[in-house]
């Protein structure tokens, strides 16, 4: 089943169901006003949202509608919680290596995760503003599970039951802000301003031997105005989403639709490229002693998308630019 | 005028607005279901809210009701960012001396915010859950404040006009996880679980001169199972409440309802006593070489309360304890 999230001038936008070729839409408003409310309630709705999919897919649902990603706000706009790990590790490692980073976060056996916020989540297609090129404008190529209410102290085995959809999304980040941040311990604040998500959410089902031991087994592609910067294998996590979840649940409870990301996509295998422009910048330095590649600028066209064997984009792809902040607010 | 939230079974609970003395309340789900709703559409809502509160203090409100601050839920128990400063500078400035911590926090000349969970906040006597006494449990007395829509971007001047509400809250923290979190550079996760918040949520205006130049200008009276442990002055902030939004918006928007929180109330002359067991662990360790306060157990009663110089407790006293932790997970 794939859900997504119509802009309806609410907060948390208006929930359709989407076809498995992402062509067709019809509403589910009628079961659940949106997205969040449906996970508060999943149990009783799933059985019900499956159906309206069902009747979809044979063509007999009434008032379907042509699908636009264009159009589509984040399938959560706003979660209760984003948690975003770092859980392929190679992309730790270069980070560190590179650019002299404290390895501290390589010593430990347990996931790394930040709190980002979660009340402003974009579109697939979003031009997302942002204040100044300076800051070292970057993409993170990431995949997403987003949970039920989960309560505080699972463990692994018990978070597999909590996973209800899977995403994809670009943790935009703001590099010359960011190692300050981190070196303060109070993590990462003005470095992460929100997150770009696929046009769609997808229950694992859709990714049928694609999704299996809390990972993702798909590639992803990632380009940069055309050129590409990572054709990734996604399946390389160093902790499952399960492990994130225990990670995240060990003194708390995640609210009903809490979205934990994977970190930025990456591989040991240095040739199949990035997922970011940091960890090129850090393949650079530790191949050539500086790093080469620029930072994003506004108007560049990010493209992120995970294909399957056949070339089939379960989520459809997150294809958006950046454009400067226009304030409204009266000068003081 | 003074907000709170009542139980209803919804996640966001049911608005009330309550008297200046804490004593009666009187419905406003009519004007707007819950807080959260109210804060969104603020400048539609408050002077009808207003005016509730006007007819409740004439004793010309239909319908009051005693107010119970026992079955308060906090008055946003889910928002849409909790960001958190440490802004009395006294209280960084000892934990780094006393327990040898980086440096760099304290050299910096911006405000230290982390981003907290903001989906599960809890009302002023909850017994709050907790897997263990072995993480360290102690508490953090701290003062908040509530904005509407922050744009990005904003300056500390513009920033004034966004503070809606004010708050007093418990910042509970896990000492013994914390360390060990601030040093990988992604945050405090574990060691911060949930903040317990007082009764009620009170408008800038309650205070009349307690509030200004973003700083709440009264005492706070911190006790554990009947102990002092600070009467503190609230209004030696390192940076203002609108410096703090400034530093949060500055690469993202700030959803309505945010709560932003000043950090462990702290001041300078050590007599005052403390806002949380660590620093008073930390005074400890400077004057005699070692801590000798143990970190809290479960069903320690903490007791938050500010008072005004007449002794009025403008929010409240937040009365807490904790709990272990029970899970209805079935076993994997």
């Amino acid at each position: 089943m794939k859900l997504a999230t119509i802009h309806d001038g609410s907060p948390d936008g208006k929930l359709v169901v989407v076809s498995h070729d992402l062509s067709r839409a019809v509403t589910a408003a009628d079961i659940a006003p949106n997205l969040r409310t449906a996970l508060e309630s999943w149990p009783h709705l799933e059985k019900r949202l499956k159906e309206r999919s069902d009747l979809l897919e044979a063509g007999r649902a009434p008032d379907t509608f042509s699908f636009d990603p264009a159009v589509a706000a984040a399938p959560l706009p706003r979660a209760p919680q984003f948690l975003d790990g770092s859980s392929f590790l190679s992309h730790g490692k270069r980070m560190v290596r590179a650019f002299n980073l404290s390895t501290a976060a390589l010593e430990v056996n347990h996931p790394l995760i930040y709190q980002g916020a979660s009340d402003a989540f974009l579109g697939a297609q979003a031009a997302m503003p942002l204040p100044s090129e300076e800051h070292g404008i970057d993409i993170e190529a990431e995949l997403g599970i987003v949970t039920d209410a989960v309560p505080m102290g699972v463990t692994s085995a018990q978070a597999a039951a909590h996973v209800r959809l899977l995403v994809l999304f670009d943790d935009v980040s703001l590099r010359r802000l960011l190692f300050g941040e981190m070196t303060l311990g109070f993590g990462m604040i003005q470095c992460k301003p929100t997150c770009v998500f696929s046009p769609v959410a997808v229950t694992p089902d859709e990714l049928g031997e694609g999704w299996r031991d809390g990972r993702v087994h798909l590639r992803m592609e990632i380009g940069i105005n055309g050129h590409r910067l990572g054709n990734l294998a996604t399946d390389q996590m160093g902790f499952s989403f399960y492990d994130l979840i225990a990670h995240a649940a060990r003194t708390r409870t995640l609210g009903a639709g809490t979205i934990i990301g994977s970190g930025t996509v990456s591989n040991e295998d240095a040739s199949a490229g990035t997922g970011c422009i940091a960890e090129r910048r850090a393949l650079e330095v530790l191949e050539h002693g500086e790093a080469k590649t620029d930072w994003l600028h506004f108007h560049d066209r990010v493209q992120i998308e995970a294909l399957d064997q056949d070339g089939h984009s379960p989520w459809g792809a997150i294809a958006h630019t950046f454009i400067p902040y226009q304030t409204s607010e009266p000068p003081r």
